[in-house]
């Protein structure tokens, strides 16, 4: 960006506040951003914004712009997709299989018996949805408020949640973080999940681990009902050491790089943004603020 | 098929063979059907004949039809592109690392950096490619005789071969097996993959097993030469308890299941065969018995 200064706020903390316009933020130190009079625009490095919204002296009022960038939602798909199709085609029992040289054919069913819910219907969701669509699976979807894809049968808000759950063999959460959300992947959802479909049910996480309560998924795969997941994202990240889930057969763990953003990628996003709202004002993939997400 | 008399051979083997129409048929006894003095038509039980034509007295000039049912290229294309995903997102590598307990982020390609070609475009070789495309991969193929598949850039016969070897990371067969295809996943296409591309070499095999060299094929994997197979077909089934493909690394075997039909399937597309051949004279999906396949 020529003739701008760019600043690294690690590297210069004595630089001068009230000159920073933009700021790109990951997770920023409390109280930073209200101490900038003069900043315009908050940028979150990633799609999730969550983070941002632990700062207690957030200053309100500043649009907060998300990064979604095209290669963000692709890699995500990828890895909602691979994970769907192990689960399908009983990846790990195969593996299992190939450990002890064992050459065993297992009874398959094809994706297009197998029912899919998305939580979550942003673009992360809805790309997913449609690739998932595109692979054979039934898919569904559900979201806070009610959205359009074409034809996928959507679900939205409380009230249809229930009739969702029980229309899904495998979950895929992508739900932002909010007070809503929080430990909504638990046994409660889990006991709604039909125990009459092709597959046992399965949980994919790609959305954020505070959406999980992992006690809750041990215990429901030691006792059967559920028959796999697939976890990106923990409560406390790195995962610990000593935790459960590392060892369960059927869980497939990765550490929170089903879709890792490039930094260049995010130069090139932010440039683009600044000089679009520079030119006519207009700002897209803003965050509601009061929604949190 | 009411009104018809429906024969298994296996248990009734006295019967009258001139009253044979019809055989539906996966390696049939050398011989039998050239004792069928009425057969008309001849149904391969899967979409390979390579079994029928084992058979040196096959009779020549009855027309073979080949079994092609959406679930069989269906589930064909959920295994091709989980193991493209596979390889493409380090499953093998995130796997060990699960089994030690280690967090640790891989520096990851996306999908449009990776370039697949897939060898054989019948229906199946077809689909699967639209929908690794459609999964983000770069995606050619390369046939025997030309093929157009829209925004699918192809290659034809032995002239153009190297042309597309040397522009594909990931390899997925899915040729007949022929006199021209024995052995075609061998060290000299090996040593032609690019040695430069966003990820290592890799060779997928949902063809044939006889056209796999697994010598060479092992001898790449050790020197580093092929990043990974994944392999569902083997020259010898079951494969050999002491073969060195289970136990390596970056090999994902499968006891070829890559696309099982089901019997149900099977006798459907067959009535609606015969039923569209009595009416018309029309058969589909004719096996070229020159050519083999």
């Amino acid at each position: 960006m020529p003739g701008r200064e760019i600043c690294n706020w690690r590297d210069n903390k004595k630089i001068d506040r009230s000159s920073v316009k933009y700021a790109v933020v990951w997770k920023p130190d409390p109280g930073l951003l209200a101490s900038m009079p003069n900043l315009e625009v908050i940028f979150s490095a990633g799609a999730g914004v969550d983070h941002i919204f632990e700062d207690t002296k957030l200053p309100k009022n500043i649009p907060i712009v998300r990064f979604v960038d095209p290669d963000l939602r692709d890699r995500m798909s990828e890895w909602i997709v691979l994970q769907c199709l192990m689960h399908l085609r009983q990846q790990r029992s195969y593996d299992r299989n190939q450990r002890q040289h064992s050459w065993l054919e297992l009874q398959q069913p094809i994706a297009s018996e197998v029912r899919v819910g998305v939580m979550g219907l942003g673009e992360l969701g809805k790309d997913a949805a449609l690739k998932l669509k595109m692979m054979g699976f039934q898919v569904s979807g559900w979201s806070r408020s009610k959205k359009n894809i074409e034809n996928i049968p959507t679900f939205a808000g409380d009230n249809d949640f229930n009739e969702f759950l029980c229309q899904s063999d495998i979950i895929v959460n992508l739900l932002p973080l909010t007070n809503k959300t929080t430990g909504i992947l638990s046994r409660d959802l889990i006991e709604k999940l039909p125990q009459n479909g092709a597959i046992k049910p399965v949980i994919i996480n790609a959305g954020r681990g505070g959406s999980q309560v992992a006690a809750d998924i041990i215990t429901a795969l030691q006792k059967g009902i559920l028959g796999g997941v697939s976890l990106d994202v923990f409560e406390q990240e790195p995962l610990s050491e000593s935790s459960a889930l590392w060892d369960i057969e059927n869980v497939i763990l990765t550490p929170h790089v089903a879709a890792v953003s490039s930094m260049l990628a995010l130069a090139s996003y932010v440039t683009q943004c600044i000089e679009n709202y520079e030119a006519n004002g207009s700002l897209t993939n803003l965050v509601d603020t009061k929604s949190g997400y």
